[in-house]
């Protein structure tokens, strides 16, 4: 059982997220499966499209859901365990691809130009100051982790520093009308700390959750997998607290994500998740709250393994496989993309009545 | 082998299109790799979007492929073999549908607003006559084919007059500059026709290749297998000549989607391929000239298993599994945004000098 979060020291705004978090609305549901079924097509010929449409219905309450807002809120941080050599990259890049976020320059940028999304750029603890800028958040709750091979990455009130300031920098994205959040991730190291949380949390081998991250040898691979051992049996994170697996072997940007997951489902906006990292943060943040699970889409299927393990301890499928492992929210980007198709295909396909298109025959017998 | 063209009464436009399908350009298709190995993420991360890019290169012999106009060539008929109910719906929805496309009510309608393409609905040869109409083209090849489980579908002038109609629309479009091409479908029997073509061209069963269509019941999914059965049998199409296949058991939409096929790719447009329709088209289009393959893109799978054997054959894999089988081109439109978010990553990314982000550190050995 998760520890109660009242007798932690500043737990307002995550406390006050997971009670807000309710079930999808069923009314809204049925409404939205009763208009798709008046649309001008074969019943369930749209497929995952039709399903999607009915999911946001009932996660936003309404039965033809209009998406105002796009958000990718992509996470930076940096983590002690880098220095290990798990990363075919240097740290240095976590800093340098933050400025190239804020430049539009990264697969990030481009795609949420093509998909007519913001993305906002939060700091949760890069090595490096970075200068302030437009469309970057600092949130940091450190210069990175700790190496979690030796101790706890973090400690117990940094971790809910960074699951709190990620509720509320949702809830703040909420107000502001409707729209749908996607999560997406840079922090070179955090393909290693995404595996030891899943690896945590579920109780998959380290072996069967590492991968190859940015593209690392069979050597480092084997490091990262021992590793990630190591540090299970060095910090011994309870699985059954989310903030002590957070802390211990997490990240900064994980944390912050798992806020972020809880403070959108908090104010009923549909969250769709990247990839490794963001399959982490979803484990988090359902540990916490598993109601919060109804609330997220799964964009993709990411080539690290660890991902498949997150996506089928969360029930959730994903829509698309096509073989990316970039991180930063770029699935996700595709997948807001396939909600707003859904929603509008929901909201603009004329009806059988409207077009004066004729119905389904009775069965003919011969 | 393929009946030459040349002995045929109207091959012209069809003879001169396959004759101008040449190969991928490979040069471009290198620089597409050398750029794409530039650019600020780890190589291969974006996995199939980056062959997507190289393969664009490769079409249009631009290394960095700017889609101006994305065109949907939804292609309408009406099919003899729907009076013997192989669908749920009655012929007068063909028409009905076209009013829809028209009016911008449809899901390919919604989805090409989605992805800002363009909807160029043909009568390639619907039952009833429509009105002129803005976005309407008409290439009757008749007023609906003829039930093929008694004879031939059409004549083989009529299939020769689908073909070059096709080639002339595309290679019109293609005429105005730079794009991409997607193809759509609206008949009601054509998955019947589409089937049958798939069984003529492949050698597989009419069992193992027919599927519910608009969402048949058990009677006359067995009605529809044995009725092209009998077609087969009754017609003895000549599997080495698509013309020969065409006319006896195919659809006037799927002629002349098989010519647009062949237009856009002798003017080196991609060509985006939908559900079953489509894949019938372009096995067809395939056995008139081999190497347009190489201009195909796989948009989705659908749930008509008779696609699944459509897309092997063709050696394509689908980009998206969404369980959709509605056909207009709605598939094509969502493999259009894929393509175009390829090409926009492969443009705009920033490269890691550009961006001044670190490439990848030598190995480690410990």
């Amino acid at each position: 059982m998760s520890r109660p979060l009242a007798s932690c020291s500043r737990p307002a705004a995550l406390a006050a997220a997971i009670a807000a978090i309710e079930p999808l609305d069923e009314g809204a549901m049925a409404q939205a499966r009763a208009r798709q079924d008046q649309l001008t097509k074969p019943q369930g010929s749209l497929g995952r499209l039709e399903e999607l449409a009915v999911w946001a219905a009932g996660v936003t309450g309404q039965p033809t859901p209009v998406l105002g807002r796009k958000v990718i809120v992509t996470a930076a941080a940096d983590h002690g365990i880098a220095r290990r050599g798990v990363s075919a990259y240097p740290s240095d890049v976590t800093a340098q691809m933050v400025r190239n976020f804020l430049a539009g320059g990264a697969a990030v940028s481009v795609l949420a130009r093509c998909v007519g999304a913001r993305v906002l750029v939060v700091d949760a603890g890069v090595a490096v100051d970075l200068a302030p800028a437009r469309g970057l958040l600092s949130r940091r709750a450190g210069p990175g982790t700790s190496d979690f091979s030796l101790g706890p990455a973090m400690g117990r009130e940094q971790a809910l520093f960074c699951l709190a300031s990620g509720v509320r920098v949702a809830a703040a994205q909420a107000r502001r009308g409707s729209g749908a959040l996607a999560t997406g991730d840079m922090g070179i190291g955090n393909t290693t700390a995404g595996a030891a949380v899943i690896a945590a949390l579920t109780g998959v081998p380290p072996s069967a959750v590492v991968g190859r991250g940015t593209g690392i040898d069979d050597t480092a691979w084997r490091r990262k997998v021992r590793l990630i051992e190591r540090a299970l049996e060095v910090n011994a994170p309870d699985p059954a607290d989310a903030v002590d697996v957070l802390a211990k072997v997490g990240g900064f940007e994980l944390g912050f994500l798992a806020g972020v997951i809880l403070g959108a489902a908090s104010r009923r906006w549909p969250v769709v998740l990247d990839g490794l990292a963001s399959g982490a943060s979803a484990l988090l943040a359902c540990r916490l709250a598993p109601q919060v699970r109804d609330y997220l889409m799964a964009s993709h299927l990411s080539t690290e393994p660890g991902h498949r393990v997150a996506l089928e301890h969360l029930d959730l499928t994903p829509l698309l496989d096509l073989k990316m492992r970039l991180g930063e929210g770029t699935g996700a980007a595709l997948g807001l993309f396939l909600l707003e198709a859904a929603c509008r295909l929901q909201l603009e396909m004329a009806t059988f009545a409207s077009a004066g298109v004729s119905r389904r025959q009775t069965r003919r017998s011969s």
